[in-house]
Parts: structure tokens; C-alpha cells; sequence
């Protein structure tokens, strides 16, 4: 058997923890898989004494971290302290030692990924990043691999697993955006902050990452739309299923006129298509390819063991010599076929607009009629009566509810302008995009 | 630019055409992705005179496959024939003149993949197939590659799209068994004889290949209970429905106490489960793993151009060289990890009983009697009104339907030995697994 593959770990959180337990109760498993021994030779960790279940006596701990990066010992580094420094750092310091990486830092990938990625190339090392995207879901091996015989069209990827928890939370428990927040916090969904999760920040990092992958551009999340399911309410995701849809954070790059389409927005998607239906804190991925038709991979998006898995996947391609090919064929730099940025304003879609507008006369038409204006036209509104039962208002609010056909973000925008000057109008209002 | 890959193609059929036109059309894009020019230089066809609709004019065409198998200027051998003979034979053939192969063939690799897969290891060469299970669904390297940090704890897969378009046509069409099977022979979906499809034998198949990946065992369909789509009625798809469950064949692989169940039989999933949204002939494969959980893959599992992408991705693999890597890591030999297989009668699982009785005293105690005898605990049972309106018969066939709580196969066949000795039941009846 070949000489064993070692394996030096920054970071031993949750994720690094998972990994670990693998390698150290599956070694006879892994050793089959990778052809050789899989050992883990050196962690770096924040505070040495912190109790772990993680056996650690055949392992040098330290706390010096690029000691971990440049050992003679240490064949792969796996990076998992998350961030952008000192993670940049040590990353080049491993490759510049000679060291493979497996990393799932989708923040750093996502800010340096460009410069780590070259360092990478020019030293003949590989970057294994299976697991900074979709947790569980192989999504990377699936673009990178599965579908080099397409040209990829379109990409629907539910890739925040915090989000679409509480979403499917308020949806299945009755229960309001806060109560939910406060839930997926106790679960160990949502961190301390929700804000990067709920606000759509990481699922359009992750759409960066994945844009890369998918149509060979470099984008960043603010080239394009990006909006949170911190403005919804419950009664979004009740209206949306009364005309046939679900809300999801959907993270979408698509292909129109040889123009790239891109979004991360709460979405309604309709009921019947497999997006719909990914509930809890699963991940799903939807892609279209010009020979393939549609495909789906979920799974996971986050979790100890979930994550652990794909790194472990990516370890064993280190082991076999995998990575190199995997990194030195995946289109990370700039290729022929990269496409423009569709402008913004030309996006075009359905949208869901919800109103909490005085229950007085003349509203719905003042509303429509500044949307028939900008040639939006209405393919359903639903009105109901005041969820303010004993309000003391003269005129209490009312949730009011449009679809409409077929518009461009430009025309929305511009009537936004308008419906925002009406007195009878609350602000904020929500526009949502749908996807059929 | 490394040297071309010059590929030789054996079979021009639906497939083979669909792999012609993207090299032809695509062959920019395809080079950009193989890391070189992918060229088709040669093809063995049955009858070079038929129209096709491909550009074959710097193909050399010919009707002596061997000659192509071993030509000089061929790198890969891409087998598109089907069958065993001669397929076999060419494959062979085309190891030993030094050639890479890429098949589609199913029905090969799982009754000849022993020897073929030890002949190409042997010879230094790879064998490339994820074209010969469900399509377009990357399943061969998800289990391959995804899962190296997974035993994998069971496979539950739908596998054969003529059946699966069939029962979503006769439960959405409210069409009978008869009219769907024309349907999808009309549409392409089904072959002028549809039995391999439609009694379960494709299905079963396609599950020994994926157990050899997924489990390290060799297993053949006579040793595993095979039951086809053809014993069906619309009526058992309604009752189902009624039930909360969509029914599907389904092809299971499962560690049950370290011992490996097998079947492929149409089964009652309950409608939550992915699997249970499966329509129309797309294909869906769900995957547990110890340390992933569940995922699932889903893409069309047939079709000229998703399994053209399938093959397309085999090609750039052996383009850039992971097509060996991978071939010489999949569990395709006897692993230390193997499991025995569990005896068919030790089973464990609820089942659905769907009876055509006479409407007489006494029937369904008669049956529950026999069922209560061998241990066989009733869930809930549906008794219809005779669906034989005007009959002349002076006791009418009533449907009637159990379901049990979790109980033995051997259990159910000594009660079946004693139910079909019943004169009141007519036979056959039909008796379908339960996936909750």
C-alpha cells in the first residue's frame, strides 16, 4: 500500500471535529477509499486545554497554526476556521510549502478565491472547495464533472439552510419570523447574528461561487439583487400557498439572449416543481444543461457530519490524485465562453406585491392604475379583511395582494417610486419575483 | 494544446447520434472542458446507407466494428450497441489494443462486469459507464466520489422511466395499465416489447450495478424479489392516494443489522418523500449515508441527449485522466466491507393488500383471520362498492384493501400460501411493500 496521505488540520470547531471523528473511527474504511492511509498528523486549534470528543493522542496540537501549514509532516491542509484572515494567509502559506487544500471557506473563496486559486495553479497544487458550498450536496463535482457536456442555461439553487428552516418553520408551525429566528437559534440553525443568513448575504456568496463554476464569470453579490427573508411575514408564505407556491430563498443565474440572469431573492416557486418542496434545512440545486434537461441534487446544506462528509469526499481525491485534475479542469478562470451581465432593469419575470394599505375607497384602484401605468398588468389580487381585529384606526390596514403577468425590474422599480408616494400605502411594502 | 482525443464509436443509434451532434456542434466548448480536441474519427455502424441526421463526412464509417475497436487512431472506444454479443467481444477487444471504454451498456456490466472490469484492470485501461444507470444522473460518480466519507446505509431509487411515465400517466390520465403502455410506446417512453421495463428486469438490473458500487457485493436479479409494474391497476394507484402514498418501482438496497436487503417491486412511498414526486420518465436516487444522511440525484434516466451529457462526461473524464483514477478507486471488486444477504423471508416492512373479493358475508374476516394467524396486524383497511356496476355475477368482485403494520416476507407468503386457497378471493391479488 502507498505511503499514507497526511493530513494537517487548522480549526477544530464543529465541522473539523466531524472530520476528525471520521478519520479516527473509519480508518480501515477510508484507507480502502483513498488507496493508503489517511492520517491525521497535526491540529491547529484556537485553546488546546478546551475538552473535545475527538481522541487527540496521536495528534500534535498546537497553537500555531502556520507551523500546522508549512510542516514536513503534513501533506494536505484542511481549513476550517472560516473567515478571510488569517485563513488567506495560511492557505498560501500551505501552497507555497507544497501542500494541497481542502477548504470550506466559502467566504474566503468568494472575496480571494481568484488570487488563491492562481497561487494554486502556479505551484501545481489543488484547492478542494466540495464542501464551502451546499454542505452535503456534491454541487461543485456536479458542474465541474457531470455537466461538461452542456453548456449549463440556468442554475436554482436553495443554498441557505438557516433561511429555508425558518421559513419552513413559520410555514408548517404557524409561527412568526422572530419566534422562528429564535428557534433555529436554540437548534443550532441560525447563529448568534442571523444577519449574514436571513439577509441573503451567504446564499449569494455561494451564487458567486457557483457562477464561476457554472458560466466561467467572476461576480461578486453587489453586481445583482440580493434580498432577505427578513421581510417577510407569515402571511407571505400563506397567501403565496393559497395561489400555488412556496417561498423559498432561491439563488438563480441564468442564461437569456446569451445574458447572465442573476438574483438571490425570497422567490415563490410553484408548488409542483421539486424547489418547492425542499423543507428544514436542506439544500437543493437545480440546474439546466443544453444536453441534460434538468437535474436536481439536495441534500444537507450544513451540519457537522453533512459537511464533514464532503470533506472527507474531497480528502479521498487528494488521496487518489483526483483534486489536481478536479482543480485544473474546473473553468475558475477567465474563459472563452464568459457571458455579460444582464442590466438589471431588463430582468424579466412575474412579481408577488403585498400591501398593508388603509381599508379605504379608491385604494386598489390608485395601486393598480399606477401599475397599469408602467404596463404592469395583474394576473390575480387577493384582498382580505383587517388582521387588526378592535384596531382603533379610523382605517386599519389591510393586506393587499397582486400577481402579476410578465414585467421587467425596470418597470417595477419605477412604479415603486409611485406606490411609495401613496398616502394609503405603508411603507415598506414587498415585492417578491416569481418562478414558474 | 495536448494531442487530440480520437474517439471511436461503435453503434450510431439515438445515443450515438446525440454524442455525433455535440462533438460536432459543440466541439469548441468540448475541448475547452477535455483540456483538448475530443474527435470522432471513426464509427462502426450496422447500415452505413441509412439517413442520419449527424455530419459524418470526416467520420470513416464502416460496418466492421472490430476494425474500429483496435483502430491505431482511436484512443476510446465508445460501445453504444447494447446486448451481450458482440458487444461483449469489442469491448474486449478494444482493452486489449490498448483503449479507454466508455458503455452504456447496462445489461454488459451487470452480466459480464466481473470479467470485463478485471480484464480492464488488469490491462491498465478504465471502463466508464455512468451513461448505464438512470441516465443522466451522475449516480456512478456520486457514489464513487460523493461518498468516500459514507458507509453507505441504503439506496432507494427509481431507475426505469417507461415505468415511471407509465404509472404517472395512468394516475394523472386516469388511464388504465393497457392505454399507457400504448401511450408511452406512442411517445418513445416504451419499446415494442416493454417487458424488460415493465416486469422489473431493467429496474433490477441497474440495482445490482449500483450495490456493487454501493455495497461491494456482487449480486444478480434471481437472487433478490423482482416485481414489475404489469400486475398494477389505476384503482391501486387510488386507493394509495387515498391512503397518502404514490406507488413506484422501486429498486432498495439497504444494511438491515449488517445484512444487505434487496428488491426491486413496485412500492407505496408516502407522498412527503421526494421519491414519491418523481414524474414522467425522469429518474430519482436517494442516498443515506452514516455520515451525509440523505441526498438525493434526480435528472431524466433516459433520452437521446441526457444520456449523450452522461457519456459526454465519461469522455472528458478520460480526456483529463480521472476516468482511470475513478475506475481504479470504485468498489467494483470484492471489498474486506461486503455484507450477506439477508434471507427474503426475514423482511421487515408494511405491505398493501389489495383484494378482488366476492361482496359476501364473512370475506373480510376470513382474510383477517388468515392474516391475524400468521402475525399480521392490520393498519387500516378500505372496502369499496362493487366497481362492476349491473353485473350479472349473483355475488359481484368488490376491491378490497388492507394495510398491515410492519411484518415479515415470510410472514406474508405463508399467509398467501392460505389466502389464495380462499374461494372468495380471485387471483391473482396483488401485494406491493410499503416505504413510509
Amino acid at each position: 500500500m502507498a505511503h499514507p496521505l497526511r493530513i494537517g488540520m487548522i480549526g477544530l470547531g464543529t465541522v473539523g471535529s466531524g472530520v476528525a471523528r471520521i478519520l479516527q473511527t473509519q480508518a480501515a474504511r477510508t484507507a480502502l477509499r483513498a488507496g493508503r492511509p489517511v492520517q491525521l498528523t497535526r491540529v491547529a486549534v484556537r485553546n488546546p486545554d478546551r475538552a473535545r470528543d475527538v481522541d487527540l493522542t496521536e495528534v500534535q496540537l498546537t497553537t500555531d497554526a502556520l507551523s500546522v501549514a508549512q510542516a514536513d509532516d503534513v501533506d494536505v491542509v484542511v481549513e476550517l476556521i472560516g473567515g478571510i484572515e488569517p485563513a488567506k494567509s495560511l492557505v498560501l502559506a500551505a501552497l507555497q510549502a507544497g501542500k494541497d487544500v481542502v477548504t470550506a471557506n466559502k467566504a474566503l473563496l468568494c472575496t480571494c478565491g481568484d488570487e488563491l486559486f492562481a497561487e494554486a495553479r502556479r505551484l501545481g497544487r489543488s484547492i478542494s472547495f466540495e464542501a464551502a458550498v451546499a454542505g452535503g450536496v456534491p454541487i461543485i463535482a456536479a458542474i465541474g464533472q457531470a455537466m461538461t457536456g452542456n453548456q449549463i442555461l440556468s442554475l436554482a439553487a436553495i443554498v441557505n439552510g438557516t433561511s429555508n428552516f425558518i421559513l419552513t418553520r413559520m410555514f408548517k408551525e404557524n409561527a412568526s419570523y422572530e419566534d422562528s429566528v429564535r428557534e433555529a437559534q436554540q437548534l443550532g440553525f441560525a447563529e448568534a447574528d442571523p444577519s449574514m443568513d436571513v439577509q441573503g448575504t451567504d446564499a449569494a456568496q455561494k451564487l458567486g461561487l457557483l457562477t464561476q463554476l457554472a458560466f466561467g464569470r467572476r461576480i461578486t453579490p453587489d453586481q445583482f439583487p440580493v434580498q432577505g427573508i427578513d421581510e417577510l411575514s407569515l402571511m407571505d408564505l400563506k397567501f403565496a400557498a393559497e395561489l400555488g407556491y412556496a417561498i423559498k430563498l432561491l439563488a438563480t443565474a441564468k442564461l437569456v439572449d446569451q445574458q447572465l440572469e442573476l438574483h438571490t431573492q425570497p422567490t415563490l416557486i410553484r408548488n409542483s416543481r421539486p424547489l418547492a418542496q425542499v423543507n428544514g434545512p436542506y439544500n437543493m440545486i437545480e440546474l439546466t444543461g443544453d444536453a441534460l434537461g434538468k437535474a436536481w441534487f439536495s441534500a444537507l446544506g450544513a451540519g457537522q457530519m453533512a459537511t464533514a462528509s464532503a470533506v472527507l469526499a474531497d480528502l479521498v481525491d487528494v488521496a487518489v490524485g483526483r483534486a489536481r485534475i478536479n482543480f485544473n479542469s474546473l473553468p475558475l478562470w477567465p474563459q472563452t465562453e464568459t457571458f455579460p451581465l444582464q442590466p438589471i432593469e431588463k430582468i424579466r419575470r412575474r412579481y408577488y406585491m403585498r400591501f398593508q394599505v388603509e381599508d379605504r375607497p379608491h385604494v386598489i384602484a390608485d395601486i393598480a392604475d399606477i401599475l397599469g401605468r408602467h404596463g404592469i398588468s395583474l394576473a390575480s389580487v387577493i384582498q382580505k379583511e383587517s388582521d387588526e381585529p378592535g384596531s382603533q384606526a379610523e382605517f386599519p390596514a389591510v393586506p393587499l395582494v397582486f400577481m402579476t403577468h410578465v414585467t421587467t425590474e425596470g418597470a417595477v422599480r419605477a412604479a415603486r417610486a409611485e406606490l411609495d408616494q401613496l398616502s394609503t400605502v405603508r411603507l415598506p411594502w414587498l415585492c417578491l419575483p416569481v418562478s414558474d
